[in-house]
């Protein structure tokens, strides 16, 4: 994907301008988990009924997924699922526990365990088709984004059997079972892929994928082991011609293996300034994020002017998707939510120039 | 404090002559948290004693701080504390519970809830006095390490009220409260530098300051809101002359500024190479890491093979002392640490040998 100044597009919507590079009509902005316990319609529909169970109803899912589009103006749906959705529709035995994440009834330790894995079969992720398909008719233009998790996440709760600290048991299949490993993650490339072009096929218009955890490895480690199979993933979609957000938290050490994975949005949290991170890779990408979800809580002046200097550094990038650098927290309000979109869609255009000129400035003497 | 390419001196502990940059005898090792739950002895001494209580007894302290020393062959003891130690030691009112950390009954939020804080008066710390003078006692020629939570990551756990994830009360206080907050760490820097002062007076010889969760922050933040006050931390211990050690997990983006805070030696975790860090902070201190933990599971002859890399890179370095990236695991084997001891000793100094030739190798075509 190159970039080129083009002029603003009327007709693109504003998240696939970006996600392109070229100048959207306004700033595009949404958020990860954007639907999600953060919001009070969403804790009512999900009244005694498990997170998995409500993957599978497309009814709810379309229901959840339009929540925070209703509510605030997003310039894009994501689709209400789990990364550990596709796993549970091959039949791994497997929990979402409210309060602690996937569990797994059979960690995978051995050749044996790997049983648990296999392509996913005609019909088993219709479910997930058509969810997508009622999502896109009601969607209108507001671009759908399809999503899953990275083989190398998917592996970390599969190993461990469920949420973990440090990965020990992860890593130690990694390097010291390599061939165990190489099988595992071929499998979960293949699962998520199958998942992710599903959504595509059905109407999703841009896809992130989730290696939520692989900045807790080294970038050797990542490269030699990882890479080649979220590599598999993203080229899947890359064949459907949809852009491709590549996203992981503590990732500042992995940025340019990110890419090279195969991306053509680098999603980047806040530990690492947008236009720093873009500088990184050596350019060739567009960017998503990049606020602390954790300033959320702060006075909104604080806020406010955290959310311009994001803007701003967005603005020495050829394009920028506006997002938290992490998924929105229970605790968020929802209100504030709006009220940073609103910013964002009011002064976006013009803090993205004001950025683009200081580079101009901070650049002339060198000239 | 400038590094020189001195001889090995036979009678400097390994351990401070890589600190200040000086060829050791051998490669100092020794491990974060090597005092502690992996040690069977250690299990067996802690029964039925809570944490906290395991600390306020000095002849507790010193047999768990020596527990790892006589099972391995390490070139340090760390003083066996906790980084709450101090703030119980002037009447906070928290405890650390087992598998969930350090809880506070009564977290700070407001102006009013500062008064919890205070500069330790005379006596409030002699147990931890006692407990290093029986050790170095005890100790010989092996260094005894202090150490000491940073500001931020004790305001972590004060302001959250425990472990957190996101830390979003702390950083919604550091933005949002600016003069609760700078005032919070000015007494939080006076009671840690008064802990770690207490230590060298009698007879710690190394400290190393931990602001475990610095790595949350994002660049900017630190600078203004955090660097400052573990600033002065480094600076009351620097002013007795011992070598500081500043460690953080996941501060990549971070090194050059833990090093500004006034640091002898960057600790670093695994997702930056060694000779990458000491690159990318510009020189001028000595290193310590950085084998990642999770590692310590996987066959001896790739562990092995890791622990060499972390050799190799650190003879691209002045002075490297060896350790994991962060704790000892509480599953780890203590006989894996005890050969990894044997091999940093064995191997170590060829190895830094041979990590040093490869830079002149790779240098020699650009002079």
């Amino acid at each position: 994907m190159t970039h080129r100044a083009e002029p603003p597009t009327g007709d693109e919507p504003p998240l696939l301008a970006a996600a392109r590079g070229v100048e959207p009509s306004r700033v595009p902005v949404w958020f990860m988990r954007q639907a999600g316990r953060s919001l009070p319609e969403y804790r009512r529909v999900r009244e005694g009924i498990s997170m998995l169970d409500s993957c599978a109803r497309p009814d709810l899912v379309t229901e959840i997924t339009l929540q925070p589009v209703r509510r605030y103006d997003v310039d894009a749906a994501i689709f209400y699922s789990d990364i550990m959705v596709p796993l549970k529709a091959i039949g791994v035995d497997l929990d979402i526990v409210p309060g602690t994440g996937p569990v797994i009834a059979s960690p995978i330790r051995s050749d044996a365990d790997l049983a648990q894995l296999r392509d996913p079969q005609p019909g088993e992720l219709d479910h997930v088709a058509e969810a997508v398909r009622l999502l896109v008719a009601e969607l209108g233009d507001v671009p759908l984004i399809g999503f899953c998790g990275a083989p190398f996440t998917l592996a970390s709760y599969l190993v461990e059997g469920g949420p973990s600290k440090d990965y020990s048991r992860t890593k130690a299949m990694m390097v010291g079972a390599p061939e165990l490993w190489r099988e595992l993650m071929e499998r979960l490339a293949r699962i998520s892929a199958a998942f992710l072009t599903t959504q595509v096929r059905a109407g999703a218009r841009l896809v992130q994928v989730f290696d939520s955890w692989a900045g807790a490895l080294a970038p050797a480690d990542y490269r030699a082991s990882v890479q080649p199979h979220t590599a598999t993933v993203l080229a899947a979609v890359g064949e459907l011609g949809v852009p491709r957000i590549h996203f992981g938290v503590g990732t500042g050490e992995l940025l340019g293996d990110l890419v090279a994975a195969g991306a053509d949005v680098l999603g980047v949290d806040w530990r690492v300034p947008l236009d720093e991170a873009w500088r990184r890779v050596g350019g060739g990408v567009a960017v998503q994020g990049n606020l602390d979800p954790a300033l959320l809580g702060a006075p909104w002046p604080v806020l406010a002017e955290r959310v311009r200097e994001v803007l701003r550094a967005g603005g020495r990038v050829p394009g920028h998707i506006f997002n938290l650098g992490h998924g929105v927290p229970p605790a968020a309000d929802p209100d504030v939510l709006a009220r940073v979109v609103e910013l964002v869609h009011a002064e976006g255009l013009a803090l993205r120039e004001a950025g683009a000129e200081r580079v101009a400035d901070e650049a002339a003497p060198v000239r």
